[in-house]
């Protein structure tokens, strides 16, 4: 399956041409965001919300602490739409006008079930940690049973997801062209890990390991 | 105007101690954001897309195309929610339990006007032309007249509005500290400009403006 299958809500009405099909797009954008924007109608208005996430298969992962308000709500099998943003840079071009932005966007819409079975909880659980930190999973303490009762997860079907993806220099008008007056390209931006900042608790010397340091 | 005003919706129910309540804080986050993640209701279910803005104030103006539907859609005083993320890094601790980002959020909530009248519309134009690309509105053609009846921009009062923002390490579990098994501490993300991309049509030798080369 490598065709995204849109209905109405998740097919792209403006820009088509930078409307994606290919499932890979998909997956790609879900892997490399670190955060998702989780939105959901709460009391009669939208409410959207930073959330850890992560993807198995065609399965998009939820995490948040069982008290959180967002959570319990959007537990209750009700719509909510997921949306992942990578922001690569800026178009600048002749005219204020065609000035943009060069992305790659991911939304996802459905109704969330609550994982409940303990193999499946633990998978996604070790999903979710694994994308926010690699590694850490077998480096850190495992949870124990009272933290993964403290521990809500929501499973969100990929089924219906678009994908937007702008790419390239700026569409300027030619008048704006033959003119010569501005500049025009694109100012890319790029994300990067810093230096590891140790615990001011941690032993003098405790190694920072490969998986911390070596971060892409 | 410094204190936020929460109202039930804006309220931060968890992690009460990482609610921030100065107006200073709401300002900056919305400033050093690129872009918003803009939820509405639409057809009874939540839509969350990447969108253009910029504060002018205690405004939050929000920028589109006149045929986009979320923007006609959410044009009828509907309730929206903008919110702006800048995740500062990753808070690796001793217990996959405790992991967690370093952040900054802001949503706001609000029923959106449209901007009509002239002199607003220009003046919240040259405000997220500036936000999206600084410097561009003065070294760029200013848009002509059919340029700006193709463009719609929404005002978002930002008297509904909170802030969440965790810093600092982990916060991990005694025995866990005492146990000394795992590293823990923070490991940063940052974002930076890469190497300005001329477009293809443009002169030989057309240098890169001050307002590009030296974005910060």
């Amino acid at each position: 399956m490598t065709e995204l299958s849109p209905t109405g809500r998740s097919t792209v009405h403006r820009g088509k041409k930078r409307a994606g099909t290919d499932r890979t797009d998909l997956h790609s954008i879900l892997d490399e965001g670190v955060i998702c924007h989780l939105g959901m109608q709460v009391d009669g208005s939208p409410r959207v919300l930073p959330t850890a996430f992560a993807r198995l298969g065609e399965t998009l992962y939820l995490h948040g602490s069982t008290g959180a308000r967002s959570l319990r709500e959007g537990i209750e099998e009700a719509e909510v739409c997921a949306s992942v943003t990578l922001l690569d840079g800026i178009v600048y071009s002749r005219s204020a006008f065609h000035h943009s932005a060069n992305y790659r966007s991911a939304v996802i819409h459905g109704r969330p079930r609550e994982v409940s079975a303990p193999e499946e909880k633990w998978q996604a659980l070790r999903a979710v940690t694994e994308h926010l930190a690699p590694g850490s999973w077998e480096h850190a303490r495992q949870p124990d049973r009272r933290e993964l009762a403290a521990t809500a997860v929501l499973a969100l079907s990929l089924d219906e997801a678009s994908v937007k993806i702008r790419t390239g220099g700026p569409g300027d008008d030619e008048e704006d062209i033959a003119a010569g007056d501005a500049w025009a390209g694109v100012l890319p931006l790029h994300s990067s890990w810093g230096e590891p900042e140790p615990s001011p608790d941690l032993a003098d010397g405790f190694p920072v390991p490969e998986h911390v340091r070596a971060r892409q």
